[in-house]
């Protein structure tokens, strides 16, 4: 009687999108402790300030924050009905900053802005250039980003936009990085965090080997996806990936993040925050039965205004898969086990 | 010293029960946020007053309400070891009411009676009719159904009770429909709920197609099987199942519905609440490695009394493995790609 | 610039260890009602005590406590980065006792002493014996044990510590077992619990089959694995696995306790706490795919000291794999499909 998909949506593609165009993404989603424990539950991560309340009233906050990557997740899974569930590729990530912390009971809600826009030279897709912000039950901003990815086009023959792509920085500055409120590291219990290693101990160019693997089941990486409420097809549908050219769904790239950043607590315990993103690049798929292994470069190491308990560490993180990281693959060039190289920024007590 | 399964039970068998038998199901059960959790990494599922305490605060509730299916497969749950251990089949649902909504915190208990007792004409099993009820803690209705299952006999000479089969509705009336206490939908916020389809806009004999697919993992029917602490052996035993005529583990009935629900988002996002379920059928069994698909069409459209906020649609919601359901498969007759066939009441916002 | 490894730790190897050597492990867990949930859908535990505030009520509780084994294994994965990340073998425990009990938000910390070492034969390992202590954030003891376990060296010609073997009890007296406080188990609700066998009906020598079967799914022993912040690599690495003797990861020991103490409920649904641990034995490797059963046997019934409310009973529970247990499998000499074998006190209410 009605049509098909009348109701529904298939998403937008390359020639739905304008320069300027802003969303509102649906739904918010309400973080509570049952998300911890299923990220425990999907990462083993132990950074301490996030899996002790106790402990995270040692440098002053009232409870444990969430993890900084469960808050991305959520963050940007709002965005791809609107934006990538038609994505061939997810291309980049650029000027990613957690600015308010979030904790058990936020709301997080996302509003993005369409950049930029490019067509391909083949015209059967291009690239959507968007800034995405999240913000609290109370407007604060918790996370902002930049991504770019590649959309199909529905209909090959259609006009597409001019092309206008954004001016945007390759890094976030130090002075520009956010201390959670109400932190101070001076309090800091390194024996209970299980390091003693400090931010004056990390020299720019030193290499850490994270050492253990963990492995990727079929059903961990499609909780992830669906808990974060991400609707993308590549990651959730068996019946369609068959058709595809990797014959099974592909791993969300952001599990692999969270793992790598899980593995890194054995070399990087007391990176206590991931403060900013400054790129990142997913290098190739990951599947269901693959082991993740990581190491790490430090690549900067910044004080921060008018704190003497806590710096700065730029770092890059490798994760590759079913292949030891002890010779840091990738450092010099490509690799093929590579499937994240990751630039970004975390909080690390200082000595004082 | 002592015989086996003296303290343990193997479940009833048809020949045990008695029309007019009621029970009282172990255990109780206190369902959290981390239910909430699991629900969202098990089903994806985005409907927004389930998901935000702030979107359920815009509707007058004073948190977020447990998802509607949730609530009935952990109450269903507790029926199972008395009930249905030893069913062979799972023949159908009748006049299911939603009445009190359940909170995190609230506490479940499920009692039954038996209100039917058929015979098969082979003489190896019967058809048991059962009408259950969960209440909370303050001893109101949640949730109550009649639904029927087929059992084994222990013994296949034993004799069997005299047959009667209850007069079971085919439809809840609309008027019969419990809005949940204190919802206002005047002030729903379709923006953030992420459609503008009211109850208006659908029109009786549309047909939507949800157009997502979702896979079952081996893990995830078993987690969420195990999350309502159903004991089916059919779910969960995979060596019993090797010498079954599936040779695997079946997929939870309700786990597919909770995938359909969760798909029927996209095309029925303002759909908030499951009212009440008229009947019900498990089509086929679905295994591990299956992706849902599902399509629902509209069956009626009905205001409620005194209520200018809320109508309801009444929806056949039909679920599919392994096709996608752009030409509405099992619209006209049978299709073997069916698992499962839903008639419901959800209510929806109105234009007021 | 800097060596691998500088920063990271492979953890310690036989010939690290010192006796008397005390370690403070990291890192402090909170434990929430999301780890309550992930536990119900990794093993389907039905103890009413645990499930159901209303039931925690009944026996004076002010909230449902956390389960026991949850807490252990908790307790025991902070252990496994200092002590046991290198072990080929988990060899026993003793003495293993539960104190304080533990409740949604409470924060477990655990320390640990060498108690004894001993050099294998061959000199290319040795047991490590090691005394852990897990309190909660009021420095309450929560639950303490020995264990012992095969750590390889790191290097084969390494000097090793002279021998010395701890005397560690056999038994717990059931005098020195803890009623949890503020339990009064007279108001103990059988009908919610779902079974009437109470302290009384257990007899010395009475064997009980659980009848009921679990399967362990890939992904669901990794998460439990996980959820522990356990870091053991054998659980976890799937490609270090391939290289094993077993070609997959081995199932991490403690999830199968827990699922044989699930199954246990069909049979000893009263049995409403773990009070101790005197001895255990993981006695083959499961993987992904087997199928728990379990039976116990009661070893021993003994009052508590000024309680006529509750006892204690000594049980023997062996859970085998892909074998039911009707005919009690390992009770007389060795059956190769046991895969654990546990000697504990549970507490179960008495009918006063």
């Amino acid at each position: 009687m009605t049509s098909a998909q009348s109701k529904s949506s298939a998403g937008n593609f390359f020639e739905d999108f304008r320069l300027g165009q802003s969303f509102r993404h649906a739904t918010p989603r309400t973080v509570t402790t049952g998300d911890v424990a299923l990220n425990l539950a999907l990462t083993g991560s132990r950074f301490p300030v996030q899996s002790a309340a106790g402990f995270a009233g040692t440098i002053g906050l009232l409870g444990a924050p969430l993890d900084d990557l469960l808050v991305f997740h959520i963050a940007i899974a709002k965005t791809v009905p609107d934006i990538s569930v038609n994505a061939v590729a997810n291309l980049g990530y650029a000027d990613l900053r957690f600015e308010t912390r979030a904790y058990p009971g936020d709301t997080l809600s996302t509003v993005s802005e369409v950049t930029g826009l490019r067509p391909t030279s083949d015209g059967k897709a291009g690239i959507v250039y968007v800034r995405s912000l999240t913000r609290n039950q109370y407007d604060e901003n918790v996370v902002s980003w930049n991504r770019w990815v590649m959309v199909r086009k529905r209909n090959e023959s259609a006009e597409t936009p001019e092309t206008h792509v954004p001016d945007l920085p390759s890094l976030v500055p130090a002075e520009a990085l956010t201390v959670p409120a109400g932190a101070d590291f001076s309090g800091y219990d390194t024996d209970a965090a299980g390091s003693p290693h400090l931010w004056e101990d990390y020299e720019v160019g030193e290499r850490i080997d994270h050492i253990d693997g963990m492995s990727i089941g079929d059903s961990e990486h499609m909780m992830a996806t669906q808990l974060y409420q991400n609707t993308a097809r590549v990651h959730l549908d068996r019946h369609l990936a068959q058709g595809s050219r990797f014959g099974q769904p592909l791993v969300y790239g952001g599990h692999v993040m969270s793992l790598a950043r899980a593995l890194s607590f054995n070399g990087l315990a007391n990176a206590a925050f991931i403060a900013a993103i400054n790129g990142g690049r997913h290098a190739a798929p990951s599947f269901a039965g693959d082991t993740i292994y990581a190491w790490s470069a430090v690549l900067d190491r910044q004080p921060l205004p008018n704190r003497a308990d806590v710096g700065a560490l730029r770092l890059r993180t490798v994760a590759t898969k079913n292949r030891p990281c002890g010779d840091f693959p990738g450092a010099e060039g490509d690799d093929p086990s590579v499937v994240l190289d990751l630039d970004y920024w975390v909080l690390m007590p200082r000595r004082g």
